[in-house]
């Protein structure tokens, strides 16, 4: 249950949200609240029926077009999830909003940063590097040499950014994370590791948001890429050379291996993994804790592992739980012959046929 | 092998521990080990009785309760773990005992620390944070707006606390943890991610231990909530408005997906994961690497993935392991009815029935 | 496409590679390509053949001994990817060659830094810690008391090295990771979890790399070992009290658990895990998301759940792929039974026999 500032008239809401309003437009609302806790001075928003018959008639809600007879009170609107994160951003706390570069950051002199960036306590900011208007560095936040950061990117504490990093604009990196370390490449000589130098980059589209704790690895020789509108979860792991099209989502704990690729429009489903070199086509959806280990055409809903299509990991799965009875029923079966059967384990030859 | 202080006598030892002496009350202790490296000027704790039986019969011993015989050497308890664990406290290092805040250390001018506060170099603190007696902050932590620190909690280098996060009395959080952080919430429209804003908090009850490198994300509009005594290993992430019990175990690299309910006493073992708004009922236990999708009832243990209960799926497994025998013993079956088989595969339709 | 300082004759790349030239030795070479992007001017290291055949003869290469017919251009060797390796090494920046203690790092006065170590800004060395000679710590790095770090090794920012904790020559520990955590050592009494003090340390060899965010553990006891050579990815977890050997290789998001020993010569591949006291024996591979639940002898390839013999594993999921078609087959028998089938099922005896 979060207040608002300010109390709305629920006619303001509903103009608010380009919605259609039903019942009393001067009721108070204060705020919104989950189903659970919702009262009348609140707001609800919904979009799964079986939720909305549970409520009592009059709490003020936000539901899909149609939704609301007339002794309901409330806003009808296209999309009750937009609508959500429209109400939601009402509380959302300003950024600190003063351009300033705090006392304790160490900016190289040979760095660029825009009047209007905020730079936080403790930060590094190395030889080269630029900030655009507008960037927000929280404390705590390492900027290696030549990285680029386009405007009103946003990063919080503890992020380190290695060398020559480009990240897009109006971009949001949370805590922790590590974009454009070292990737892992090594051969073997004489038993020993040798190291792969990884002198390419790492560049981020524009709108890209990036998990706590997770780590994007620099290319080998060209450069990892993330595209444009793409989010990325929690301790997700992007290894060296892959490439990652626009507006996917990488959920938590999710693992892309070098040199993999990534179409536009993925969902990667939470601990799910894709092999080095692999590719997932525009638009799929790889299921949770599933592993792609080769190339998925564009629209294809895959799981298990190795990963194929979803309704026949479904049947497949169906079938492994039936395994004991499936068992029982071959039993049953060997039993019927077991006079030939017991022939044949002897090591005689059939003779059915 | 690990040397006291002091060295003890065994008596003293039977007496810090609260258990049975027998043998020599004034043989000298130097120090734990294992039973790899014990000597006789050592002592070693044991619980398994084939540990037991390969010491050599000189070597003092700390075992349940009836298990030494008179020309043994040792101490019996009741509980042997516990025994090991407050042994093991004796070498433990006393946290920096100074009450001081580092001058290093930026604390907004309204946030409060109490005086028996630790603040270590390069923490910052900002706005309206509280920090209660006994607290301990070691270097470079990040301590967001609005947060509470309960009494005699311990946060380790890099931890980063977002705003308004809220944690319980004597708490452990180890180095790097993301508490607080933004859920991963977005919604699409017109084939682009709109984010929905996470303004839910994050409570954390006492005595919970967060492993490093861990993150743990802020609700939506609800809190995230962690259980009093609740213990969290490494690299494991809990998704927005989940809700942990108490006394949880979650091991280490475990994924705890958004508004998923773990009920008290709950352990999910290490690369487990559970399923978005799944619910783990009380004192279950999930096995490493399984995946719950669906609600597990009280006392259960499961495994597998899809995750159901773990005897059935070690049967399942089991004859999964056996599927080329089975895949035989059907062919030897079909054999047996070569001639109507044959005529089937021909797709003449079965005469049989 | 990297660019090199300066243009190199193709004489000067074969020697500097110690191989065999052919075509003209006066052609410049501006720097390295991958086979997508490569043009006259560069040149691209090769070791597949079907990626080599697809190149127009004029683009200089560096391939395998006797690849080269008259008509090509290039350079012969015994190892390609050793001769990528030491071409890339050409553009790596040098590190921040300057010897010195950024004016805001805080070093304690019972601390030793060599006077050719770098300490970046930001750094934390506590009592006792020990820095030897050509270590870098980057920005923001954490030392607890009585760390030791040996000659040589590189620590990138955010990282924290918790008290005692031992580093070898010439190790690479990338960014955020967390080095000597406390393990996860719990015991439970009257319902409540009791921590088990983890005394032991952590260890660490000679020319280690870990990757971002990942974890290791201190032990209970004795020391978590890791031993010289062995490369670790990013986000992956060692637990407390695990062995590890030289020359292996642990791909990102690997789980170790407690006590695990893994010989020398091992691959982990990505997302995989080893139980807690389970061995895998020397020069094993354990494939992507497997799990090891029981002791790998040495040499073995292994995968799945739990894992096993590589080749078993794959003829169990090529017939796990095909349950649709056995359980057809079933059927189809069962069908030519109908008759018996049915008393059968109606739980009369079997007259079969």
């Amino acid at each position: 249950m979060k207040k608002f500032d300010d109390a709305w008239r629920l006619s303001q809401v509903a103009s608010f949200l380009c919605g259609r309003l039903v019942g009393d437009p001067d009721r108070l609302i204060l705020g919104v609240a989950s189903p659970e806790e919702v009262t009348q001075e609140y707001i609800c928003v919904l979009w799964e029926k079986s939720a909305f018959r549970k409520l009592v008639k009059d709490v003020p809600v936000v539901v899909p077009l149609g939704w609301l007879e007339p002794d309901r009170i409330g806003v009808e609107v296209e999309e009750p999830k937009i609508a959500f994160a429209k109400l939601l951003s009402l509380f959302e706390r300003p950024r600190t909003p003063k351009c300033e570069v705090h006392p304790t950051a160490m900016i190289s002199q040979s760095a660029e940063v825009h009047p209007s960036a905020y730079i936080g306590p403790f930060c590094v900011v190395r030889e080269g590097a630029k900030i655009a208007n507008d960037v927000v560095l929280e404390a705590h936040v390492f900027v290696g040499k030549d990285v680029f950061i386009d405007e009103g990117t946003i990063v919080e504490p503890h992020v380190t950014l290695y060398h020559g990093v480009k990240l897009g604009k109006r971009c949001l990196i949370h805590a922790g994370a590590s974009l454009g370390c070292e990737g892992f490449g090594f051969c073997s000589r004489d038993g020993k590791l040798v190291k792969i130098p990884q002198v390419g980059g790492l560049v981020i589209g524009d709108e890209v948001e990036v998990g706590a704790l997770t780590s994007i690895d620099r290319g080998t020789l060209g450069d990892t890429r993330i595209g444009s509108g793409t989010k990325i979860g929690d301790c997700v792991h992007v290894g060296h050379n892959a490439q990652v099209g626009s507006n996917c989502i990488l959920v938590a704990m999710t693992g892309i291996a070098g040199s993999a690729v990534i179409e536009d429009n993925v969902i990667m489903a939470a601990q799910s993994g894709v092999k080095d070199h692999a590719r997932v086509g525009k638009g799929s959806i790889v299921a949770a804790k599933s592993g792609v280990t080769k190339d998925i055409p564009p629209g294809m809903m895959v799981s298990g592992f190795p990963a194929r299509d979803h309704r026949e990991e479904l049947k497949i799965q169906a079938l492994t739980q039936r395994l004991p009875e499936i068992y029982e029923r071959l039993l049953r079966l060997e039993r019927l012959h077991e006079g030939v059967g017991n022939e044949d384990e002897k090591g005689n030859p059939s003779k059915a046929d």
